[in-house]
């Protein structure tokens, strides 16, 4: 055993607007794809999972949640997304972790994005923001973080105006559970959908991120970090514009740039 | 609605041993309990997160399922870790997302760590390895990480030797997977449990991560960034060490001190 080079299939290709400048360039991103998890031919489990060592991620999954695994076997059609687990005296009941987790969760068969996106309309608005304005919010985020500063443990989300005021930040050991929280401040307070206003997180884009913004309507969602492949191609998919590696002035932005001015 | 401080439970405070100058502070940690979703009465969810605005979260946590929620209410007692959703129309086949999934997992009336851990043996094990060695791990790890110096996007998970020598490095969009995926390469090896080994991750320290190193059995847990106040209950609980904040040749012990000598 020793320290490998990561499968090819890690990263992948997307084309990013890079602002100020306007450049049009290549950017590699990780890949995020789901896996079915299942036992005796039975879906018990879909992770968000960068593919490769698939049968590792399988066995130290079982192991990690008490079973007792013997061998992870991949399917003939390693795009199925799908991975049978051999555990002996398995009892569903006692599976407890966090995964997608409705037995018919089906990802065998479909593309990633059709198993796991939750339905929702297509996000209409006709926002434009300034690559300047989005440039800022990451610094007024953590402005608002006076808990991420003390401890350097806490995502947070941020809701904005499309003048860049903050309306609400949140924060949570959990960054889903951030954006949740943030949603939610906008459902009670009747804001949704948030079809005027600009959603900043501290940390990368994942899929979920993504989806959440989509359900609340929100047009651009902007992050520190870096998004996943799923996330770019949920955000084309719902007319979402990604703005990524938000750093020192400059914007990546990787889908529906019509939103974004220089 | 406006920009808050976040609530003062999202913080704790540790007792924190720093090497190499061997100074005793205190240090301020995020707070990570679980929260048990109930609708109807039922529990439907857990989630892993920071305390406050625990409405918020329900909310927009149903929101992001496709869930038509009316109001959230939190009980009377809020170190119960519950809150009750009113969802009409509720089809609990639909949902869909990452959290803790058993139909009792009874959080209400137990600690944060008795309702989450996963039943595990202590840690038992001699090893002693030096500040200095665990100072050097999250370089070497990043050396191994081909993929994540050119997309920034992916979690890493190193597993060393007790002389620093590297045996495995996983990469992954979820940093629970890039565990996942060394324990299970660990296990196809016949390495576990880890007890003469160190498992070095590249960013913060959750509660499951800590768990997954407990069922491994490994015995020193190191992470670039910080630790969760329940990582670190949970390290505590099950004789592990944790050594956070490592950075420029400093490390943080959080617990066990006695296996990193100065």
């Amino acid at each position: 055993m020793s320290a490998e080079a990561p499968p090819p299939y890690s990263t992948a290709t997307a084309r990013v607007l890079r602002l100020p400048e306007g450049a049009e360039v290549d950017d590699r991103l990780a890949v995020e794809e789901p896996l079915e998890l299942r036992i005796e031919g039975k879906p018990v489990a879909v992770t968000m999972r960068t593919p490769g060592h698939d049968e590792e991620l399988a066995l130290g999954f079982a192991l990690s949640e008490g079973l007792h695994p013997v061998a992870a076997r991949l399917p003939e059609d390693l795009a199925a997304n799908t991975i049978e687990l051999d555990a002996p005296g398995f009892d569903p009941e006692r599976l407890q972790r966090s995964f997608y987790t409705t037995s018919s969760c089906g990802v065998c068969g479909k593309g990633a994005l059709e198993a796991v996106a939750v339905e929702a309309p297509p996000v209409e608005s006709s926002l434009v923001v300034s690559a300047a304005l989005v440039a800022r919010l990451p610094d007024r985020l953590r402005e608002a973080q006076a808990a991420f500063a003390s401890t350097g443990g806490l995502h947070a989300t941020g809701l904005f105006t499309a003048a860049g005021e903050l309306v609400c930040a949140r924060e949570d050991v959990g960054r889903h559970n951030a954006m949740d929280k943030v949603v939610g401040r906008a459902f009670l307070d009747g804001l949704l959908p948030l079809s005027d206003h600009v959603l900043c997180v501290s940390g990368r884009l994942s899929f979920e991120l993504v989806q959440k913004a989509a359900v609340a309507g929100c047009p651009v969602v902007v992050a520190v970090g870096s998004p996943s492949s799923l996330a770019v191609e949920l955000a084309t998919d719902r007319g979402i514009t990604l703005c990524g590696f938000v750093r020192e002035g400059r914007v990546n932005v990787y889908t529906r740039t019509e939103r974004v001015s220089a």
